[in-house]
């Protein structure tokens, strides 16, 4: 176990000095708190919680929103809550930004904060801390995001070759032969995963798989033109990376009046309630979040026990409502 | 709750007939037998356990030892128990055999046993079992297998592709920069994912990766002539799919005064006890089988409690031993 007089010893200073800068007290210069920080985490220091106080948690949220009922991120915390509370646990949910990524690195956050550890619920590629999760000490789970090789860092997402299976499976049930695909950006992970997860379910199901097929573009407005080249090809199902973009398609069939399912099948992908209010109901591969918060948080105490889990996924369910139907 | 009574009106039997035929007494028909075991499973009836008895739990091993503790499946197995008991499960380790899988199905099995889940060790891809899992009711966890699809089944292991990226990364500090490979039967799944993931370590490392690097074979007699055509081609580095191949390499070069690792280097993949003791000691990619073992308990508990879990992996650790050094 190390201490501040280990860091104080390391470092030729005061016992002192350590305890303000790893207690973000004012009067130690910042240059100095840098040192600080950076040689506790080095060395693999924690911040011990005042005896009264519970362990602490972070769960930290970019891009997602979680206050109401009907929000992605809203099951997610309370499933995570629901097993980490009643383990003793406090739980803190903190909006994450760029300039808070900028001002420390996350290993010197999550120690100045006293974190025993870190879940990341709608990081992106761009943001500043991601580079760290490769050499981070913190234990931390990120959700939908992949970092390889750190045995701190824990991945927890539902397994989208299941999920691409079923659906696939499904069209096919219903005599579709030829399915299209519209993918959000393929340099988001989970976008190229699942882009990838599609075309290996249209072989396993000896279906054509020509690369036209998937057709992925980086903003809403150009989802029209792609739809209108699947369906000249022939498709009669359309599966989409996400349900926002299936909501779209279905907006523009009714705009167009192309009638949904007997022309075109719709199928989306992680059954947000707005599935259920659009014209017609969606039918869409669900990602049950209150179970994938419960995974988060065994996931996140196991790194704190210093088991080194790479990978969690569930198993995803397939949906049907009435976006689909026979070819 | 579906109880006796529910499966004997669904069949026009009496209670007592479904009874007889769920304790496994003699003096029920064999065809009869069969009809309610099916019933009871389709129904989703799960036998309870006396009042007094704990609820129980299997492990079902075939072709890995586990009775002495330099034993692949001895730590693993601790490892499950540990979790499993303390939390109220009895656990019973059962060897498996191809008549027994023959006998019953294995959701009948299960249930004629009262078995809440199982786990399974060592299970080839020839198992009569193997077809069951893709539609099974029982909880199962399955070590190193993977069957895809059934929310009723985990799949536990190691991060294969982490654990290449390892291997090759640290070759490449080495070096090395032609790195051959020795894989078992590629319709073995994991040997499969290992070589792919070798293949995926090699192109992200920017090494040659001509699939000619990659030699599997279906017999250790073979090796010899692999390994030779790999030194041909100029490798000073050779991975194997699993240790005990690696031994077999070590031993080839003894024999032949081929310097290990002056001339070759060796790596493994397991971490076998008998890693320690070959000449020179082999450097491997470690399951830590303790963990994989909690982790498998976690994964059934978890799937009992109908949370389910696709995949639970572990992160590999490489072990560097004297087996490897500079090209």
């Amino acid at each position: 176990m190390v201490t501040m007089e280990d860091i104080a010893k390391r470092l030729g200073v005061t016992k002192g000095t350590v305890s303000k800068a790893i207690n973000g007290a004012e009067d130690v210069s910042e240059a100095m708190r840098k040192t600080i920080l950076e040689t506790a985490v080095e060395m693999g220091y924690t911040k011990l919680s005042r005896s009264k106080e519970a362990p602490k948690m972070a769960i930290l949220v970019e891009n997602m929103a979680y206050s109401k009922p009907e929000d992605f991120g809203w099951d997610f915390l309370i499933g995570f809550r629901k097993m980490a509370e009643p383990s003793g646990y406090q739980v803190d949910i903190i909006p994450l930004d760029i300039p808070t990524q900028q001002a420390l690195s996350y290993d010197e956050y999550m120690l100045l904060n006293a974190y025993k550890g870190g879940l990341f619920l709608g990081l992106n590629f761009r943001d500043p801390w991601m580079t760290e999760f490769q050499t981070c000490r913190t234990p931390t789970v990120l959700y939908d995001n992949v970092v390889g090789g750190n045995p701190c860092v824990t991945h927890v997402g539902v397994d989208n070759n299941a999920g691409m299976d079923k659906a696939v499976d499904y069209l096919k049930s219903m005599g579709h032969s030829k399915i299209g695909y519209l993918s959000g950006e393929l340099c988001n992970y989970i976008y190229r995963e699942r882009y990838e997860a599609f075309f290996r379910a249209l072989r396993q199901n000896g279906l054509d798989s020509s690369e036209e097929l998937g057709q992925a573009c980086t903003s809403r407005e150009y989802l029209p033109s792609k739809l209108e080249w699947l369906m000249e090809l022939g498709c009669t199902a359309v599966l989409c990376s996400h349900d926002k973009w299936a909501q779209s398609v279905l907006l523009y069939c009714q705009e167009k009046k192309i009638s949904v399912p007997e022309r075109l099948s719709v199928v989306g992908f992680d059954d947000l309630p707005l599935c259920q209010t659009t014209t017609p109901p969606l039918s869409t591969i669900r990602q049950n979040r209150a179970e994938l918060g419960r995974s988060a948080f065994y996931a996140l105490s196991s790194q704190i026990d210093q088991i080194p889990i790479s990978t969690l996924q569930l198993h995803p369910e397939l949906i049907i409502r009435q976006s689909t139907g026979k070819a």
